[in-house]
């Protein structure tokens, strides 16, 4: 009940800066290369980090941030000019993520709202700089909510027995109209099929602390072993059941006291501040991934 | 993406419960005298909590939750029974809560939607046995949004020289109308008159890790000091700003890299949980407050 | 740097009070019975806590802790009249632990220095009630530390293929001279009959977030797997390795950063802090053991 | 108990590198200039961490950690060639520290001994790059626990109302002697006087969560307070009391249950924690000073 400044602006104050991230073998020299190229061309760095797997024949990965306020290329320019003068003689896998260019986030969804609501609210008040293009979802029971928001609901329904029809017209909306996808506690088992006619990073949030409990009811199970802390997982989506790299993980202390429904009222503030956590990461272009792990800068 | 049984139900489970909290100058035979009387009119103990601060010479202070099915005493009785027998004999200060009457709870908002969307998405959900009669607030921003959930929205606005009107207005909407009231980040201080006249319990939450960085603006204060955690603090308010008995506190870590955008941005996410465990405290009759100190069963 | 108050003094300060534990079915006038005991005996009751799984049909336990001044009982009568009085009624699996006699914990360890250190430290500094008869170990490396304590050291070496003539050297040096052993990091299986022949409660500490990454080197293979957190588990042994009922379990942050030596020293501190908290919890007799899980009041 | 590898040696595996700090205004270049002189002269940069208060007009802040290994710069052709060639275009204020040079660390105590205790442990282990050439304390009730390290112990008693003399001779002792100072719970107030005449950085633990209970019993204080957390600080000591810059901060929780004595104990793995994580930064030169703010890296 103190008077404050005014509330954050709900609109997100997108910076006017661009993100370079880069993997390549390590050796001498990258970041000497790097940094002299982003001065040469007049960009001021504002955040830069870096990692080695290790610095003989490891792998090396950098994200720099920097003011695009002087910089003497265009885009196109820039992308041309790196990859030829730094880029190539290093091996780089590398891309460049103007923050002019908010990504598109897809969301699917069931019943389950906290994870959902909490997504389209933080967006809303500004602290993730993403359009939601739509979302899908097996049910119909949160689309006023969804609604609310001015976003487009997309009804999804999945046959018992045939997910082809479902996971094919997910496909259709997906293309061309979204960068990633987050399944905000989505409760069906994506095909490895579908999984690589995405072409873009998919997101989920598993509701334990990976890699204990993957699978169905976690917290039956958590319950069952009377664990004395709960988790939650968010992570790319790979074939492998909840097998996929971690981007975030975190969890609420339990006790004798707590029953299945007690952990999943828990474990939802969690759920929800660990997804949201890994989805700011992935969308500030923060998250690399390496052999079924990520660096997360 | 796992398919787990179907989500809670969003309607409240209400148990056919009473809660009985009793504190009281701490001497053999308390445990004894409620538990006999129970039993001797058949209420099944579903749990017990009793903590004292002192045997010798202290205050002890009981919760106890237990099945109605069986009770052989209407309300009128049980209140008028263990009045005489039990509580006047021990000099109990005392209440019994019954489970099928859910509290009021008013809450009172400005500009930020944080805290007072995670409460109504809470009661929504079933996480919280409540019943909200409106939301009070000295903006207009939030209405839609209060709307949303068919909550009637009473806009009252502070004259920047002379709150008694609009505290005025306040305690008129407070009366009769609400069990207790909460103050999701509502921004204005309310004055010792205010406190006294409503008669009911009001919870605050504070930005800040209390007593560290009472008053206005702590998340620039915890800047210009440089800790390395932010947190919040959920409080009953009393005539001293920021002064009253703590309820819960939790913090989240911060480094250098964050600014007072950032500190206020990872600060909500623990405001609001903060403020979302202690009003679920309150709504279940766990706290119980002694010398400007709770104890939170 | 700031002038306290003296530090506590070393030896631990005993208190003159019994403990009462207890599980059997769960049905009306268990409180009633057990509280109005004690008042008839002139017991002032500390403390009580008490769980139930189920009010109906599940399984009811509490802890009470009360002063022994002003009973007027034996320990003996004590024992004979309550399994009389109550106990045999109600179906009751129960004891009574006098503060007075500490509990005899006898210490296994192999290497690593860490958790057995920390458990001397305690011991040492009267943060735990504890006697400790004697330090086993299959190495030699860290007998000049536990003699620093003036505490014996038992010296038994395991041969790789045969473990047989090592448990019953073991179990020779614990018959009689211990209430329960802790496996501080001793990293030998112990095997099945080992452990029904012991007939006491054995504490190990897993350097794991049970129920992942079950036996040997977790920290290699939460390395692998590309955790976000390392945790620790103390748990009850049981034949079934790192399947015990678990007393406590903590986590810390870790990163890309981390490698397995880095994830090592982490989870050091989580480890000893995990394996204190549980085995003060134990001395204390807070631990009810229930279908492999616990209670911890 | 499970077989693992061999435990960690107990010698600190000294890396071949060195570690450059830096600070300066922020401008374009700084990056480039630095990596391009460390790669002109054959570094291998193991990790890089910067950060800036301001692109425009901030402070810039970098550590870069390399491996020696083919450098082909004596340390002093190092030190007079970055000068030249970097450091002063730029207005550096800048160090290089050679991890074969370990840093003397001086502690001071009193009658407490978790913390110290932990250092030297931590030390022993091999968890610490630092050689300890001496512990001065008030008191002399550890010293036969400081022996066993075979750690010279001074004892320097302390006037009640003159300090003068004392910190006299621990001047004379550190003067030469120790790169930097812990205060292990050493419980004396030290001059302004003699915080200037050190000429090292002294660290402190305190034993809450600043600012909250600055000064003497902060427990207690936090007791009266109510609060739900308790916490520990660990700082870089200045003239006024308790209000230096923070290096790290953690807290436990607490309860109603527990009293002074309690909120001690728990405090304790607090305090070692804390001070153990600020003593390893100290120790790898992750610590920079920016206007009573710490860049911890």
């Amino acid at each position: 009940m103190q008077p404050d400044a005014t509330p954050t602006t709900k609109a997100y104050a997108r910076p006017n800066t661009a993100r370079l991230l880069i993997s390549c073998p390590d050796r001498r020299g990258i970041v000497a290369a790097v940094s002299q190229f982003l001065y040469s061309h007049n960009a001021n760095i504002i955040s830069s980090d870096q990692h080695s797997t290790d610095p003989e024949g490891g792998t090396f990965f950098m994200r720099q941030e920097f003011h695009l306020e002087g910089l003497d290329l265009t885009k196109a320019q820039f992308e041309k000019t790196f990859h030829e003068v730094v880029a190539t003689p290093f091996g780089m896998d590398w891309k460049v993520w103007y923050a002019s260019e908010p990504k598109r986030m897809a969301i699917l969804c069931s019943k389950y709202d906290h994870c959902i609501m909490d997504l389209l609210w933080r967006v809303r008040r500004g602290e993730f700089d993403a359009e939601i293009p739509f979302v899908i979802s097996n049910h119909q029971d949160l689309e006023p909510d969804v609604r609310t928001f001015g976003i487009p609901f997309h009804y999804v329904p999945v046959e018992k027995n045939d997910k082809t029809a479902s996971e094919q017209k997910i496909l259709e909306l997906l293309k061309g109209n979204a960068d990633f996808a987050v399944l905000a506690r989505y409760m069906q088992i994506l095909s490895g099929d579908f999984l690589e006619n995405t072409q873009m990073p998919v997101i989920n949030i598993h509701h334990s602390f990976l890699p204990a409990f993957v699978g169905a009811n976690p917290y039956k199970s958590a319950l069952a072993r009377g664990v004395k802390l709960v988790g939650a997982t968010a992570h790319y989506v790979t074939s492998e059941l909840d097998a996929g790299p971690i981007i975030e993980q975190d969890v609420a202390r339990v006790s004798h006291r707590d029953d299945v429904k007690a952990l999943t009222r828990i474990g939802r503030d969690i759920e929800r501040n660990v997804l949201a956590r890994a989805v700011k990461a992935h969308l500030e272009d923060r998250v690399l991934v390496h052999q079924n792990k990520t660096v997360v800068f």
